[in-house]
């Protein structure tokens, strides 16, 4: 395999001359600029590449494994991590109250796309812990803050969600584990949790678990469901961390990729634990992790397409196969057949319009978060929330065709293991199943995200996209692709009209062709950006040959996904259960 | 999981209300109706659900195995094969010349579809064995006839096709196997080739190769291509055959899927074989095999998600998560679910449309094998070799896609090994890339099927298409998808104008995009047919329930392929190989 090169150059291009960086921190009083993001990225991008990188192949063969109760990562990682904490990547875009760098999220995103690309099963663990950090950071009391939070934050502790159970997955409120008050403050946790991500391993010395348990006499449903924090190793009267928790592996899950990633099914047997959050609330507390976890695993899709790309790219250089489209020269590289062309021009429509759409979302995050003025953090709030459904799932879905197209590009090489082709097709499978499906993400955005402030967030985020493109348009290198994207605007603000005020039914039977067409627009919108940014180098002349792609080649599907959202939920609802 | 169900209802009800199967069989005067075709797909049915479904996983599990240098198949597959063979089912539509039962091809291709529902795996050994003796039977001599397919035909014997060396995958113009002549009419063969399917095991007594070589001071290129049987054990003096040939096993191939199968690369060092066909002329006797085997792995695609689909509706009825759309029950079986309905209609629209037009293109081959009159032979032939590619690259393509929903809908139990949905998304992705990859496919029919007889066969196919939807859309039921259907059917003549006489890269750009138009207009006309079948049962109902499905949400995206295919191969040659 080739090595990962990370895309510091697209990211340059993108702060500089597509996001506005430099003003953006300006506003939020962050002592940030391009240089200096270019260069973290940089060094990012080195680790990925030199660390992450090369163990990735072994961590799928190896996996982790359970020895004696304990998980046992793949070779490699332990050191891997090691060498990721002292570089003090798990703390860059935490509060500097807690130990963090303070840098802004939009870093966060892009490391977490260079780490998805080359160690989707790594990167888990310091995500995992940055979306259980936040949460406590937002809702648990001062003393558990102050206990936990700096070693989480450093990565001296990882920390995991556990709120799945066997009968419970999307619907939460079936959810069974218990949690008894001891009187001291503390509760005992107890119950069966299972997939959850880096439950248990040997990269460091303590993990940090939050749990969703019920407690005694809380209502049914969501409402009765509160969230604990549940420590592998308990404080002892030392100071230390030393009595371990009663909570134990039941088994690895075995799965269809990310294999060095410890899948665990979780048991906790009167497991210590303290309240995080108030009772009955543990929902709300779950949703702050869930909704930084949720453009995380966004971005996983998009680093895996943007790792396959490379590899397909590179061997479409290399293998040699027919002839020349005039006949007169062959064995010719495949990449000069328009096919192939074309299986690499789809991935790479989505995964630089993606980088884009990712970087421009995280900014909203950090204006969210930081921004001087109440106003712009609401509004940017509520940017946010709109766009995450969108970016989880649709670049999930476009990131897993993006790893089956490359893999594609391979023929039969790309079916055997030893190319790692088909490694990126199963890794990238789980990022469209997790923190909620994409039939749910789409659901979210279809029956809640729409609704926000009576329809008022979506029209100003289809505003903002309709005057962008206005603007493209005036430039001649990006007109194609703003002119057909604002076509599909209109067909997305009418598809939005559509479904205002329409049944369960009839927003659940779309939800997912909505979703697309919504992403679409957005990678549009993004493309036209990227076309109309002023610059006469090769670089920027393959922006603007994308984007033309895209318009042309990609774009077109909007019609039928338009027509397809149309057509309701008639035809979906008509047939009855038992005739299925 | 669930039993496999076979689909001998619908068999049924396509070969009486759909395909006209016993007119169809009275013209070639063939002694078959539908009560012997039901009863012989009725005990098909049984022997794939009781026998290859059951050793399905674990041989996903254990995977063949290399020891000593020769094979191992997993536990249970032995004697699965031999059970196989006992029935007579390797025969089944074998000449009665070499002890086949000359049954129609239609029944072979269902069955087929079943074995793939049941065990991929298992069924390329016979798979295989037929293609190799249908060229063998097409192109050796009389006494390699006699010699080696009695034995093929009643499954005694396997076969094996050894075209892909490591340089010379699709282009077999690269290949360097080379074949001397003995002087005693038999040729050393010497040279390594790779993914061979099938190439050792122990079902049975011996392996027969057909393997593309070169003979000495051979053109260069596809016009120097001889084709060799090479048996795996040669015959002795005694009229056994005993005698080991000099060819070995050199590896397993790790895969993604088909663990069972073992995809061998195979070393020929002096290995004696016959010439199968005229010297340089091996291409020709290869393609005999070819057609046959790519309407096997289309079905394969088929088969993979018809399983897939009654696995998924069976986990929908019983997993209970959420609330009804009214909200006044709960927890329901999400097949109440308006999205999860969505994704099971998506497979169901595929699988049961392409049941029929794989029904339709079978008797087509029946017809080009058995008619008396010769012009409709050659018409049926043409038919076929148009529906070819679009039946492989169509239905393995929507068949993968169709087991990735099927996966979906099991949340993430989808992803963990133990509910099986995840083998069949691995098993499924091979048939995308092998017998020439799904982009060779559509280069394929754009290239030289569109071009047959000036561009006669579309067009006689089209025409076809267009009158029986005139005479479905007559029939109230089978409106709505005849009409939507015509207007696709327009698209695709449109978009078949526009790529006839256009450059290699101008067919090669879009080739993809407009097979898969091809295949939705073929699929509608099914659907229009089966619509348009009388009947007021609840199978009929159901059927016009789906047809509705396809028509209003499935259907759509042809008019993005359009606009795609009419956007030409502009964009995708723009860039610059470098730019990549």
């Amino acid at each position: 395999m080739i090595d990962y090169a990370a895309p510091v150059e697209d990211y340059r291009f993108l702060l500089r001359q597509v996001l506005n960086f430099d003003s953006a921190m300006a506003d939020l009083g962050k002592d940030v600029d391009t240089d200096l993001a270019g260069a973290v990225l940089e060094e990012a991008g080195k680790l990925c590449s030199k660390t992450l990188g090369p163990i990735n192949r072994n961590g799928d063969e190896q996996g982790s494994r359970l020895v004696d109760g304990e998980v046992r990562t793949p070779s490699g990682f332990a050191d891997a991590y090691r060498e990721f904490v002292d570089g003090g990547w798990a703390a860059l875009s935490a509060d500097s109250q807690w130990g963090g760098q303070g840098l802004p999220f939009i870093l966060q995103l892009w490391l977490d796309e260079m780490m998805s690309a080359t160690n989707l099963s790594f990167g888990l663990f310091p995500g995992l812990t940055r979306g259980a950090a936040e949460a406590i950071a937002a809702h648990a009391s001062e003393e558990l803050k102050a206990t936990y939070l700096p070693s989480m934050v450093s990565g001296e502790w990882t920390g995991a969600m556990a709120l799945t159970e066997s009968g419970a997955g999307t619907d939460l409120a079936l959810l069974k584990t218990r949690a008894v008050p001891n009187g001291d403050g503390a509760y005992a946790v107890s119950g069966q949790k299972i997939f959850i991500s880096s439950g248990d391993h040997d990269l460091c010395g303590n993990i940090i678990h939050l749990v969703l348990a019920r407690l005694p006499n809380a209502p049914d449903g969501i409402k009765g469901i509160s969230l604990f924090l549940v420590p592998k190793f308990l404080p002892d009267d030392a100071g230390g961390f030393t009595v371990r928790n009663t909570m134990s592996v039941g088994a690895l899950e075995q799965k269809m990729g990310i294999h060095a990633q410890p899948t665990c099914v979780m048991n906790y047997d009167e497991a210590t634990g303290w309240l995080v959050g108030e009772p009955h609330r543990g929902l709300a507390a779950m949703f702050t992790m869930m909704n930084a976890e949720r453009l995380m695993v966004g971005i996983q899709g998009l680093g895996i397409a943007g790792a396959a790309y490379q590899q397909a790219t590179g061997y479409a250089r290399e293998r040699l196969q027919g002839r020349s489209a005039d006949g007169a020269r062959g064995p010719v590289a495949i990449i000069e057949h328009a096919d192939v062309r074309r299986m690499l021009l789809n991935i790479r429509a989505f995964v630089e319009a993606g980088r884009a759409l990712a970087g421009w979302t995280a900014l909203q995050l950090d204006r969210a978060h930081s921004h001087p003025d109440a106003q712009a953090r609401a509004e940017a709030n509520a940017l946010v929330a709109l766009l995450t459904p969108v970016v989880k799932a649709a670049f999930t879905d476009f990131g897993f065709e993006s790893a089956v197209q490359a893999q594609q590009v391979f023929g039969g090489h790309g079916y055997i293991r030893e190319w790692g082709m088909e490694q990126y097709v199963r890794d990238a499978r789980i990022a469209q199943i997790y923190e909620g499906t994409n039939g749910v993400q789409a659901i979210d955005l279809v029956g809640r995200k729409l609704a926000m402030a009576g329809g008022a967030v979506a029209e100003s985020f289809f505003n903002l996209v309709e005057a962008d493109l206005a603007q493209a348009a005036q430039i001649e290198a990006a007109s194609v692709v703003s002119r057909r994207t604002s076509k599909a605007l209109e067909l997305l603000r009418e598809a939005t009209v559509g479904l205002r005020g329409g049944s369960i039914d009839a927003q659940g039977a779309v939800a997912v062709d909505y979703l697309r067409l919504f992403a679409l627009v957005s990678l549009g919108w993004m493309w036209a950006r990227m076309a109309a940014a002023p610059g006469d180098t090769p670089f920027h002349a393959a922006k603007k040959q994308v984007a033309d792609y895209f318009a042309m080649r990609v774009l077109p599907q909007v019609d039928g996904l338009a027509s397809s959202i149309a057509a309701g939920e008639e035809t979906v609802m008509a047939i009855s259960a038992d005739t299925f």
